[in-house]
């Protein structure tokens, strides 16, 4: 699945995939629908040699991720200044239940992405950017919102992040036990997606009627 | 949700959550609930400054972390000379529509874990400790599978993980729109969950029956 070149990532030491070569990709579109395909990620950087990592949603638009938190939070304040960041975005897909635990694994498609964010500053772009990510959860739902105040678009820190590089890697097959496969146990894979359930309306919240397309570009 | 005292994380500098206090809390049982309700983790590390997250599988053993890979890795590599880790799991439980984008949020169940990693290097344990994780994912599998080898053993590099500290998070509420749930869009909470399929069998994979409990420890 190595790809390099035009429409790729380059590989170099850090976005390079050492293990499980051939799961490994660099190519931007596959990356790209991948990070197109959750809007979970988790954002890893480190302070003074103490790793962190944070559960958040991300959005994408061309080369850029984008996300979002209370500007005062520890992650966006010291983003905010130009230190790197790495981004995962993981689908599990299976269990690969092999012959051996050697060849156990999981079916699964990850893309991890490089670069130092900038906060978006300006107001136009915020929202713009804003708007976006909402489209992509509740398409046609922004205008239907009460409108931000001047006190949370203060209190929110929008991040962006130019992909310097990444990498994408994929399991999408049965269990690979070459020849063992007649060793005598059960093997295969045990599919597991995520899925959307029928939404539980709030308090009063059926004073209007719910907008079609709910996290549809994401086919939980 | 905060609480310290006997059975909880102390919290300092590392591991006190910032933002969102209501949703936090350093109870040791429910941040061990939460670890334990999915397979899925996601690593990160830093080497020289550049942070690095990968996703992988993890267990828990009381207050222990588990995770293995390739040992030639560079997660394993590094991570066995006692560098810090930090491990996220995260389960997405929905998403919240909230009257305002301010107010929208996600539900979900989060842990970060800090700790400095070692190599279980002893023979008996690496056994011990695989056997669990087999034990987690499909019950009554590990003795049915094909014995693993020496070769494979020396491929594998198995990290445990003492927890130092930790923190969860967990929301688990409809929008928090206080005093604006009146404003006229729907409003509610879209519940987003995990789930196993019927499996996939392998070539020459009805050899044997299937085993009964499959992911069950994980409620999916």
């Amino acid at each position: 699945m190595s790809k390099q070149g035009n429409g790729a990532f380059s590989a170099n030491d850090r976005n390079r995939v050492r293990r499980g070569l051939k799961r490994a990709s660099y190519d931007k579109k596959l990356a790209y629908d991948i990070i197109d395909s959750h809007f979970l990620c988790h954002v890893a950087f480190e302070v003074n040699g103490q790793p962190y990592v944070i559960p958040t949603s991300h959005w994408r638009e061309g080369n850029r991720l984008y996300w979002h938190g209370s500007s005062k939070s520890m992650m966006i304040r010291h983003l905010a200044q130009g230190n790197p960041a790495t981004v995962a975005v993981t689908q599990l897909d299976g269990l690969v239940l092999a012959r051996s635990a050697f060849n156990t694994s999981v079916n699964y498609r990850s893309v991890v992405a490089y670069g130092k964010p900038r906060l978006v500053e300006d107001d136009g772009a915020f929202k713009y950017h804003m708007e976006r990510f909402f489209e992509m959860l509740a398409p046609g739902r922004w205008p239907q919102l009460r409108p931000m105040t001047e006190t949370e678009r203060k209190a929110t820190g929008l991040l962006e992040m130019e992909i310097e590089d990444a990498s994408a890697k994929v399991r999408a097959d049965p269990p690979g036990d070459g020849d063992e496969a007649s060793y005598p146990v059960w093997a295969g894979v045990v599919p597991i997606s995520m899925r959307q359930h029928a939404p539980d309306v709030a308090p009063e919240g059926e004073a209007a009627p719910l907008s079609h397309g709910l996290l549809d570009a994401y086919k939980l």
